[in-house]
């Protein structure tokens, strides 16, 4: 058996606030104390993560002054150095303080609109310092229950500045900074706007500096609306906007479950592992998931190990995949190619082209009767992923 | 009381598919004889309807003559001018025919691939003869059930490439056409390609001729993954892609229901059309529906006046909210200006605006104390809504 | 204009959690301060309602003593007496003490149901010392996320010895008490045992005291499984287990909102106050909704008030459907009489009418053909709602 | 490796129409001709399969004479004799003629109400005749579209009526047959009545013979509600209801996909193996699936014997499951118990029982810091399902 061990050069990270989850929810308060951050990053370096990620008020209190700041940063830099482990995303909290109880970005009040500007310049500042690479935007309170309440064309208009205005930001302070938008369709706003990772794809091309700005989709936000997160991250690896991602587990339909990475829909995140290791995704394996509300501090940990393990033994299958002879058999058998058609379908186009396919003759019945064992396929890949074969 | 009669100017559209629904299900077969295509565009005529859309096999039968098209043609045109419809859409049908049971564009085939293409094509010049500005991608059976049998990535480029030849075709033959890419989430396939309207603003941004292609969101289509069909249509709006809607009803989470347009959701139907008067949409409202399976002809035809009907109440009841004094003085009321933020916010960046917004002094605790009536106004909407102010 | 002003006959009731809901959610603190549980009742009887609801930890602190409670208490009784409120419905908090965390009745821990079962013992005490005639169990913690740990059908047989009990300690004590049981399909649980109304009537079906117990329906919680709550209520009210009704407002498919009654679905929420009407419900009309996070104090009661007018606003429109004469018309189309079959089909099973039944000559075609006008029937009621008839 | 390989003893079931569908969907025709009902038996005779159910209408067209049918009725049985393969289901197609567009035992038209129990009790004989012991009732146009076209409450009475006229009619005939309710919550209506195995619990209870009814839950009904099938399945098992059951694969929120059994939801499937397992269910293990549209006639078998293998692979892990050391220590050490309170717990109510729970005295938050280490047990089961222990 092999040990499934993770390598720095896996890129796993956990934001402070997952290992750091006390068990709140909205019918039940605190269920453990977690540990402070220095303690979490130790213990995450030990176990083999490559990174943390964080919200500016995981580590620094809301209202903090510059100098608990700054004695804040020193320490959390020095622990980790020592750990061997790095920043490697950092995001704003704009959505716990009762101030952006209707929204950030997009709230009715400039007031609100522009403190939300001011914390999130100081917690790019706070990022770039911690050495993180990449921004994300999780605009968990841009929506509404109540639509007369916006406008959501001015919604729209509000979000955009403020990103064009971040952007700049970056630039005008000389940062190697990219930007991530995390999408979610709702929870805790009846609804989100730019609800899913494709809203966010169309969104960023409407910005003035797209170059800088990709997703970072989460697992369970697709997964919350019923959508394939599996064919959500392939549309944003293909359009080269796969800046980060958000790995955890959650059942369709329901409230933000957050689980540990492959506790729900096995295939689905097999075939996720295997798209991001077939086309070498090289950005951090973000585990944003939480401990259930029943683990203890051992518990924790347990949760920690199993989001790797579980990507490892993927991996692993993935390239079991790859390797199998009946199912790569079945794979070239219906990946039929054309002498004549592949040219002309995979090259420009030209008049020339055009009249030769319009006038092509074709028999569609023909076609149709084409052979596609996709039941068989699908049961090789079951008996592969449970480890019959 | 208002007798909301359709004018040509509301630019009501049916596809010929709607009224011409059979009633057949999966679990069923047909309980109705549709009227032929010529008297479906008369009766639609003299409700008050202003076009007509149609994929190719909704008039000309799969695999008919180029003599037989030209008399389908001939006899479909001489009913338009004679009922004073036009033909407000076209598009193609690569769902019905087994040839596509594994998608068009997307198939594994080259040959179906090309056939896709060919089809494409001939149905693009069947839609200009007809007079068709818009032409309408739905790729219904572009997506799997077993992931196996297709990799995303692919499918992605050959998405593409299909769709930069059609507007390079459009190109070459001169047509003043654009195109509109409808999203589905699933069904008849397990999960399609682009589910949301949010994921083709995202691909359309990554084709050779953008400026060509917008969108068609449907109701249903968004619906049925409980995403808010109105913000969809707003961003669509808000970035100059909405050319075409599809309006029906639907409920969330089920099979693909093509209701009365109003049927389900009032409220949400209500702030649609709100949206699409307020912001001046002024392409076709094409009711993409279909009568119920219990509905005889005579039916069909109050399924068709009904569809017209309630989006004219609804507008009607836009202008009632936009008049509305109690209404507008809560809206004023969350309206906040702030003559010196407001400015900033609304202008460029400078590394000045940012200092200042960094710089500025705010009061968090008392910014959330802001009042936001949200319950009183909803509550407002609904008494409106429903005739009781 | 009615004034729809709410009566004390028409029995609407809040529970003290909802007015006195502080908008604390996953991701956010509370965001106001609400008043005193005193304050709530005497606010309450001002504005028309008829009783208040409260689970035992609403009123008496966790772990308060004997001497602590009966000072509570006796406040209490005073101030419901003052304002002619009064206590409609009692129930148990099983779900906010970390010791419930995975469960109370179906905890794996004999000390925690034990513990369960006292604090509920405790609070039936309480619920009848105020005058509730009903008892509500909702069992928000009896559930899993790791279907390893709990065993379904031992959880099953749990949940109905705790349940035994209490309807034998009822009859003990010589209270005069009913029991409601209400269902949720999940949240704070990834699963809820007995996730639906109608999982909760099969399961009282199995009870020693199957008369003592009722249901207790919630618009919410049948809505966010997507099932049709106006349905699941019929059925409870046809067996005649409808005891308590939790009303509120809800999208499918998504986190558990409880929005104000009415807020989401007009049409739905019209059939269900008119089923209540028509079949003469006499049960309290309880509003187990939350004012939204981005109300202020003054916002809570117009949630209040407008839970209260929608109802009103409903069941006057029920009143107008039962006397339109084009929708009665319709109905009496459709409700077909046959003198010689109805007989048979409304009568009790003999051999005879098996055997007339078996032999009788049908025309299916003929039969299929009836005209059912459906689509013309709720285009009126969509007239009718929006008052444009 | 194991095998897998189906015995009679596993009495693995398939529907005439699962290998027979021809692959018709909402948006295209059949793509395969399925070969006839007595060369489906002989195949799955040979693939190991106990076997067949039909509705009357699968094995007799609709408005065959009784010649007709005597004669198809002895070929089927001599190839049920010649195959080894047992008749162990039947039930009523009431669902594919335009008759039944609105309902059969629930239509306003007492003409098709009584055509329905014609219908049903000639194919009770049928199903009778070729021996199978539980007839299966699925009411899939037992529902509304448009709430104002029926009233609910009248439905649930038609429905009981028509259900205590057959269990009456079997009673009369002397048949030894039970029967089984199958509940859906929507497709191909907009809504079904009783739409949840639980809803068809608490129907059950209110019949004439509830003792001679149970329910036939469906993996893909409870799931396109995003309802757990494996807790519904075990609330009609220790309810000694669950006299059949189907089982197949579905996604949530969905179209009714009818997948492959185990193609979805891996960990939720093994789950119920196990259940059906160790508690010895002994009735039929129906796959009510049909293969995927792309399949062509060998990919149908290779569906079928899909199934059964995916049933026996989880039945072998269910073992493991149950012989591992490490999941099983976890088990007793969360399967807590107590001298003291078991007794109490498990024992009947008592005056003095209900004293001593009142009054013993708990340290609520010592219990809550009872470690519960679900996030290690499910991380076992994983590795356990994957093959990796």
């Amino acid at each position: 058996m092999a040990t499934y061990t993770p390598q720095k050069s896996d890129k796993f990270t956990f934001g402070l606030w997952t290992v750091g989850n006390p068990g709140v929810d909205p019918f039940g308060g605190a269920v453990r104390t977690p540990v402070t951050p220095v303690e979490r990053v130790r213990k995450l370096g030990e176990l083999g993560a490559y990174g943390v990620n964080l919200h500016d008020n995981d580590l620094i209190p809301f209202g903090a002054s510059a100098t608990e700041q700054d004695a804040i940063v020193k320490e959390f830099q020095s622990v980790l150095a020592e750990s061997g482990v790095v920043c490697a995303m950092a995001t704003t909290n704009l959505f716990s303080h009762p101030v952006f109880k209707d929204g950030a970005f997009t709230s009715n009040d400039p007031k609100v609109r522009a403190f939300a500007r001011q914390k999130v310049m100081r917690s790019i500042d706070l990022g770039v310092e911690l050495g993180a690479p990449i921004y994300v935007f999780w605009g968990g309170r841009e929506g509404v229950e109540i639509e007369a309440s916006k406008d959501p064309v001015t919604a729209a208009k509000r979000f955009r500045d403020a990103l064009d205005f971040f952007t700049e930001y970056v630039l005008d302070q000389g940062y190697d900074l990219k930007f991530a938008l995390e999408a979610k369709p709702n929870e805790p706003r009846g609804d989100i706007y730019l609800p899913t990772t494709g809203a966010m794809l169309g969104f960023i091309s409407t910005l003035a500096h797209p170059e800088m700005v990709g997703v970072n989709p989460e697992f369970a936000h697709e997964t919350m609306a019923g959508l394939s997160f599996y064919h959500a991250v392939a549309q944003a690896l293909e359009a080269g906007k796969l800046f980060h991602i958000d790995l955890n587990g959650q059942k369709p339909g329901r409230y933000d479950q957050d689980y540990r990475f492959g506790q729900e829909d096995y295939k689905q995140n097999f075939f996720l592992v295997k798209l991001l290791e077939d086309y070498g995704y090289d950005g951090p394996k973000h585990f944003d998931a939480h401990p259930l509300r029943t683990s203890d501090p051992d518990d924790v940990w347990e949760f920690a190990k199993g989001c790797m393990r579980t990507y490892l033994i993927f991996k692993d299958k993935a390239a079991q995949f790859n390797a199998d002879p009946e199912i790569q058999a079945i794979w070239r058998q219906i990946s039929v190619r054309d002498a004549v058609l592949d040219p002309i379908l995979d090259g420009k186009y030209s008049p020339q082209n055009a009249q030769t396919l319009k006038s092509h003759a074709f028999d569609a019945d023909a076609l149709a009767a084409q052979k596609l064992p996709y039941e068989k396929l699908d049961q090789l890949v079951f008996d592969l992923l449970l480890g019959v074969r």
